[in-house]
C-alpha cells in the first residue's frame, strides 16, 4: 500500500533552473523525511503555481509531512496550500504502466 | 520535458478491489491516449474522493485529455472535476528518487 500526497499553491517564483538551484538543499532534506519514497516537483511559471506529487509509505506519514510543509510554506509567505492525501489503487495503476 | 496532470473529484464509489474490476477496461483504453506515459489511480473511500496523477509527453496532450476526461466524468454524473497541468522540474525531481 502506498499513498499519494498532491500539493499545489500560488508562488511568485523562482521557476525552472533558478527554482532548481534555490531548492536543491530542500530537496535533499526531503529525502530524510519519515516514510518518504519520492517526489515529483511541479511548476507552472505562467500561472505562477508550484507544488509536488509525493509518494509515502503510510497515510500518517503523508499527513504529517503535509502539516509540516504547510507551516514551512507559510514561513515563506505562501498560503493557502492545497493538499490532499490519496491511497493508490494498485491493480488499476499496474495496468497504466507506472513502474514507480 | 514531461507534464503532470492531477485530477480529483467526489465519487460515491466503487473503491478498492471493486473499483479495480469496474475500471479495468477504462484503464486499458487510457494506455492508447495520445502522449500518455503513465497514470497512478488515486482514491479515498472515507472522504468519497477519487482521481489520478498522470504523466504526459506534452502540455497540449495533458490539457486535451483533461477536457475529454471532464466530459466523460460528467457522463457518469461526476462534476465538478478539479484538474491541473504542471511542468515537471526535472533537476529537483531527480534529487528526490523518482525513477519514472
Amino acid at each position: 500500500m502506498a499513498y499519494i500526497l498532491q500539493v499545489d499553491f500560488n508562488m511568485e517564483g523562482p521557476f525552472g533552473s533558478e527554482m532548481a538551484e534555490s531548492f536543491a538543499d530542500l530537496a535533499e532534506s526531503i529525502n530524510q523525511e519519515e516514510g518518504f519514497i519520492w517526489k515529483i516537483w511541479t511548476e507552472d511559471s505562467e500561472a505562477k503555481e508550484a507544488g509536488g506529487i509525493y509518494l509515502f509509505e503510510t497515510k500518517e506519514a503523508a499527513q504529517k509531512y503535509l502539516a509540516m510543509h504547510t507551516e514551512r510554506l507559510k514561513g515563506f509567505g505562501i498560503e493557502p496550500v492545497n493538499g490532499n492525501v490519496f491511497e493508490v489503487n494498485e491493480p488499476l495503476t499496474a495496468i497504466n504502466s507506472w513502474a514507480g
